[in-house]
């Protein structure tokens, strides 16, 4: 993946932080099936499935832990 | 999602603290499903469904460590 | 859920926070779950459940480490 | 359950700590399940399924965490 | 496994540190199943399943958190 | 189990540190499953299933924040 997506940790606010944390949790995915397709076609699969959304919710807790930390909390 | 739900990270008790990670356990979930009829459709599945009642619990602990480092543990 | 049951994070000694953990853990399966019957209906399935059980523990530990970094770690 | 199994998370050296961490993982599935008959009803389930040994390893390593940090890493 | 593949934590932006954690993610698969044949095999099996794909992006955000605190979350 | 397998957290560099964490993530098996016999009949089980291998790399993730940590990341 050549393109710059993640240029920078700072967010102006938690909301927008958490948007990051999704944006991260996204890429994951991403990354490891590269292909918009098999992606598309495997979305309404997780997306319908409490398991797969909660598991969703669990992956976006954990990046937003790095970047609230990185944010200093927007203390 | 253009409206404003999460402003602050800062709560007045850990109480508190609790219930804002659920808050943000919950918006995991919309997120990654906006229909509220699909997410509505789901509900029962996951809410009597005891694997799924623990994986939410989980989400909501990782959460709330955020939350309470946030807070620097409501000390 | 109106009444408190989280006043505070600090506890006498590190027994008294694995506790506080176990009760965090359950209140998140509470917020999930709302209706006492439902929960005391599909109790067995998960206190019987060798992977629910093991998934009970892990999201103790999750809460532990909040309430021991609360307490700095009861030093 | 009255007895006190915790009094310190003071180890003596990283492998005590892990034993501790052990320990914990453990308590966490017995205060989820009391019943010695139970448990160990189900405990070859367990510790013959893959996916549960992992997932014990799982709740030892974040046990495992907490731990590490009360002893400073044990440095 | 003689090579070296991980020489440093340090990286030079976010997103470099992602893609790392991303390596890490991959490696840990590798120690556990060495052989590139099997690894081949079973790869479709989790790159088109929705479970599979997000418990991936989970490693990676685990290992993103160990990344961004080497790199003082580049700031 | 009775012999010496850890006696110190510091590695020489990250990528020892790696190993050392799965030298934890195996050693959490083993304490719950001691018998060699068991966990060399349920190993082809495990490192041939996709979801198996992912949650490896879950654990060895985890292991490895706490031995990072221990080597203040190899500053």
């Amino acid at each position: 993946m050549s393109d710059k997506w993640l240029t920078s940790m700072k967010t102006e606010d938690p909301q927008s932080g958490y948007e990051l944390a999704i944006k991260l949790s996204r890429m994951g995915v991403k990354y490891t099936q590269p292909s918009d397709e098999v992606r598309k076609k495997v979305r309404p699969a997780y997306a319908e499935d409490p398991t797969n959304l909660i598991a969703s919710s669990q992956v976006i807790a954990t990046n937003f832990q790095t970047i609230a930390a990185a944010n200093n909390y927007w203390l």
